[in-house]
């Protein structure tokens, strides 16, 4: 058993991430003196967007993001005030102060987390079957180098498995697949076959992130990307605001196929992706991480904690019966079992309650939650959400793949109309039905 | 002067696409049963899609698109109906009355258009100004098979230019970029400077597609598809409903800088890149694409009537001014400065009686339609849409990237629920305005 | 036959109506200073109101409306000014620059339209058939007064018809009863026998108004009013946006029974009745109703002409047949069979063309206009509206029976509330469909 | 200090309201024939309505709702079964399986509760100061009588009352203005001068209910009605439903200024009516209404905690203080300033808590929740409004002044067209701001 989620901080060194707003009018060569502007700011800038301004009195914004600390920052500020007076920091991991912390505003803005993991593939927990095993370790290291550089809009690279890889893979396969019939909730269990038609799922063959990303895709739109391991709580759980799943490539040890102390390949394909099939569950997924952006690491806290009793262990009630939908649980033979039985205690899922319980990620869990189904639970998450104290709304604009801060009149008219519009499509639908 | 869009059948000898739609009960083997038979079933599939059915009776729907003549598909439902009661015929573009033709649902079903084109590559018109150059027929030739073979989900093939092109596309930006500050809508004219510093725009090179659409992806969500020339006017309006533009990738014969009469790709770049970076227009231009999908063939020339009149050739009122946004015009140093003189007559834009308008493709028009303004267009549209005769409502899902037909009640309350949830996200941030 | 409704302006010497705001903060005797200084105004209030302000800088609003000429109007803000700086003039029937002309806010300002009639009761025109009868003069004059002593929120006042009265009502009843059944819309036919078996109608009696209303009510929302006479159109035409139709209690001369040059009882209750029990002939009626809010004279001119064109003179489809639905058809005779044959020109329904259809008053329509249904009636006169020039918009809150002006973020923000919990109502009600 | 609410049966011996639908077909007479029919039922009625029917294979519907017993009931139901085969039991307070309890569908409904009151006026408990004065019982049930015939649509009776009386109101009056500057929430603050203003709120006179109800009626819809004492919870909470506040008009006992075991005028006008001129607090208190209707006897208990802890007991922060907006803290002078202070526990607004409560009516409350604000707290009871099980959903519709219940399509597509329009209307009004 292992915590999918840690929090700790993303602060390299004093070096934190910030979003810079700038704003500027139209005159000969203004572009030009903002790029150079920007490029001898002497910082490791990790986007530049321009676009013409939605302020009436600017004629282009400029976006920038950078990695930098405070110094650099003040320094950064103070010479793109020579520019123009308009100048915000938008978000900052900064700790002086700004309200909101740093957070993904593009799809390809999650490139950031590409090289951050909490634990490093080489050096593994004394825990690990696999740490005392230099093979292992070294073929961990190779897949794990595969997703640090891996850049979003391109292919995830494939593996081609070894046969002690396929076999351990098939272990796991075959003991768990007796189970799902029974164990599993109805959403895993119609989804599973298609898997195995479509992706490749069987006891002899490993499937690749690529083809189950793209399956996924046409299903509910999300997609997966390789990690090297780890991710902080909220740089994984801002993954899920975009409908992107953090996913690890390399599979657990073969000296013990039923046990593995972080997340693997068997995890994620058979206990995740199943259930990101599910429109429901994706929307449910979805919102944990809208919820994450610019939150206080208090809330973050609050939120990986619903996550953990939810997407890793959640039970939920189906008809008169109680099923797993959890991938810790539908990923290992043991506590799937366990978890159905009288010995547990269950409670119903309540995010007010469930964000409070503390949990061991060691041994099988005490206490587990039941939801009533995945689009109630969604509906609890989101007024759970609005309880949290967060200064600001977001919207996922699906289109531009980006995340939009509601923060301005234009912002909001805009998406008033797309409603409008949707609302005018759905009553058109309606009248036809 | 060219016509971009026009109507004629996509029929290749009593083939036609359509898409069948069957659904089974969960039973060992009936996954395979079904793959089986639908292989067996001789005729050139381009879409399986299998999934949980949304239809309470049934545990699986199967949607296959297929190219096939009126005998084929007969033999295809009686062989599906060996294995299950419910077989529909979705759409097709057949005539033996069936109500809705065929459209594609998925943005990765335009593949089916990659060769499909009006006018071959390779025979150009004899008023071509490279109709008998052996030499630029050939390089029109090889470039058009790049599109030929691109597939969804890759990038665009890069395109070497010759010195040559390079050339013939200097002249022509340079005589247009002078009319620009006077001539171009104010959306034009904000962007153009960020595609100049962003996506190579200058008059030493020719932008790549692959460059130029990944910051419309940005911008709007709209991307390019490398196209051979022509498409009818059904694939091409079909396209927009997905935010995809069909682009020719090579350029006018040099001989003649100043002339076309075939879209190239100055034509694409100059006149229609800038506008499909404006949100508003990027609606407009989706909502005459969702109108296009299963149109009648009557309404598919009224809707690419409007878009001739709009996209191609569109004035529109900026303050007291009157400006181009038609690609059309923007990409014509001639048409561009007669279109503001008072010699064509100016009407303001009715999609009613615009969508009756004739028109002429050889010479500069004599009559000009004036938007107020993209948000305007785009409600005029949606509400001469709603006037057109087509029996089903479509909205599009843009996380799946897929047309989605609003006919059951369960669709329908999926796409309620997510208004709401819009609503509750518009009002937290209308509260904190 | 005879014009419902005029357009002519309801200027009394050069006295207009006016409303005005002040607001003022909360000190010890504040609101008897207001209160007194409004007396002290020495003009004829209408209305006053307070209510705690919703604007953040003050305590209190007041509005109050009045009848005035230019100076009066200039003193009476003068004088307000000397208790605080903000008063505003809202709206205002003068024509000194104030963009928006008067119009009801509440319901019970209808009460100022008790006696402003454009031809009073006493005078009749020379072709009225009773104009030469003292008695009848007489006896119209003693039913026109007790509309103008009605107030909002009384019983409409019962009239003890005279035998000759209802000699002359069933006349009318049994020859227009005859025609329902093959000219009449399937709508009025529902509805009519209801009428009959709830509210008195039959050949033997006429309905009183008290009773009718009533009934209106429960379906629609619609309720009748007392009217002395021919309102203005803008001032009929906004009392639609309340859902009050103003009704003549008196008969035509019963010289002609089949002939009359105004509206009387038989017009409003066997024409117009039976449609406002329909709801969507109730919220089409609305919807010109809130259009003609502190529209121009110009666009009140057009409103009234669609009215005239639709509730007065209005055909439908049905199925394969063309059927009446105007009330004045369906009270008259000779033209409801008429209007049905081949003679008249029948045109589509279309507000932009209808609105400037000219019409004569005194003869049979040359032309008339063929809706689709209510529903698409209304939407084109809805979309028609937005075409129109008014610079702020409105709605009607049903709880206050109120009109509010959307001028302030307060106000949106309420009503987006509105709207998110009636659509979280409606997916829960669709969720148990 | 006494209980506003209570929850008991509603039965008289045996009898239970009850509404029936049926649906007929158009032929000769058949409307004679069902009123005959339903005349001929020897039950006594309350209401019929019959309506053009909104079912597709019927062409009207009828609505009665009678009091009857079991064997009643299912005479009822074979005599109309003779008639048509569309008969069904809506709604019923019967005990024999039928799920939805009957409820008021409009507002004359309300007219069934004019009589029905847990402890009658003539015989008041014995800790009723005035139990053993039957000069106070005599002018008491003068006064009741006046609510027992009070029928929705007519003027509520105003009641001259005594010198005496006033002496009793004048006492409460001044004592508790005093505290109202410290210790009332800030809209009962603003409101309460408008009520002295407008409504004859004074130490020497006693303000008529029907002067409150217009007043109240302008600012948030809700009106007053005379009541002759307690009703039981779930006719209490109905009535709020539909924005009817259900109001004594008697007075306390003249001995005993400060105190009353049952609601008297002076608790309904000082400490309720403030607060229903509040927007918020409207929709907060219509939504505990909307809750109550046809919920299960369990349900209702719940509910009528939460009015207790709310409406009549609340409290809400303030900026950084606390102050109270409960009518029983309102309109007790000893409590009020108690409530205030250190001794009782205060506790966060949560209806999932506050619902479970135990309270007692005889004493000072030990326990007070606190809202954040009346929309804060309207949002958490629609929340757990949602939790609780009732298998329907309803809306109500402001123009006819009834309930609509969301269980067809036709109903679901209606709504959803009004709010579309709204969101049109909404949009609109975000462009002009």
């Amino acid at each position: 058993m292992y915590s999918e989620v840690k929090n700790t901080s993303n602060a390299n060194e004093g070096q934190f991430l910030t979003t810079l707003l700038f704003s500027v009018n139209d005159r000969v060569g203004i572009l030009d003196e903002c790029l150079t502007a920007i490029r001898n700011l002497n910082i490791s800038l990790t986007r530049i967007e321009s676009r013409p301004s939605r302020d009436l009195g600017w004629d282009y914004d400029f976006f920038v993001d950078f990695s930098a600390d405070d110094e650099q920052l003040s320094a950064a500020i103070k010479s793109l005030k020579e520019i123009t007076k308009q100048v915000k920091v938008i978000s900052s991991g900064g700790s002086q102060g700004v309200s909101m912390p740093w957070f993904p505003r593009r799809k390809y803005d999650l490139d950031t987390f590409a090289d951050k993991v909490l634990e490093m593939g080489e050096e593994l927990d004394a825990d690990h079957p696999g740490a005392l095993d230099p093979v292992y370790r070294a073929r961990r290291a190779e897949i794990t180098r595969l997703a640090k550089t891996h850049r979003h809009g391109y292919p995830i690279p494939k593996v081609k498995y070894t046969e002690q890889e396929i076999e351990t893979w098939g272990t796991v396969f075959r003991s768990l697949k007796k189970l799902f019939s029974t164990h599993a909730c109805r959403e895993h269990q119609l989804v599973f076959p298609l898997l195995e038609k479509n992706c490749g799922y069987s006891e002899n063959n490993i499937p690749q992130l690529e083809d189950v990303s793209k399956f996924l895709k046409d299903y509910t739109g999300f997609t997966l990307r390789p990690v090297m391991g780890l991710l902080t709580s909220r740089d994984f759980l801002n993954g899920l605001a975009f409908r992107v799943f953090h996913s690890t490539q390399y599979i657990r040890h073969h000296s013990k196929p039923h046990y593995t102390p972080e997340p693997d390949v068997c995890h994620e394909l058979l206990g995740h992706v199943p259930l990101f099939c599910d429109p429901d569950f994706a929307d449910f997924s979805q919102e944990i991480g809208l919820a994450s952006l610019g939150a206080s690491d208090n809330d973050i806290e609050k939120l990986s904690t619903i996550y953990w009793f939810t997407v890793e262990f959640g039970l939920c009630r189906q008809g008169n019966d109680i099923r797993a939908y959890g991938a810790g649980l539908l990923s290992s033979f043991g506590e799937l079992e366990y978890s159905l039985t009288d010995k547990p205690e269950k409670r119903p899922f309540d995010p007010h309650k469930t964000s409070e319980q503390k949990y061991i990620v060691t041994e099988y869990q005490p206490i587990y939650f039941v939801a009533e189904s995945f689009k109630d639970a969604q509906q609890k998450v989101r007024d759970f959400s609005n309880t949290l104290d967060r200064p600001f709304s977001v919207r996922y604009n699906p289109y531009t793949e980006s995340i939009e801060v509601l923060d301005t009149q234009e912002k909001i008219l805009r998406y008033a109309q797309n409603i409008k519009n949707d609302m005018v499509t759905l009553v058109d639908g309606l009248e036809r039905l």
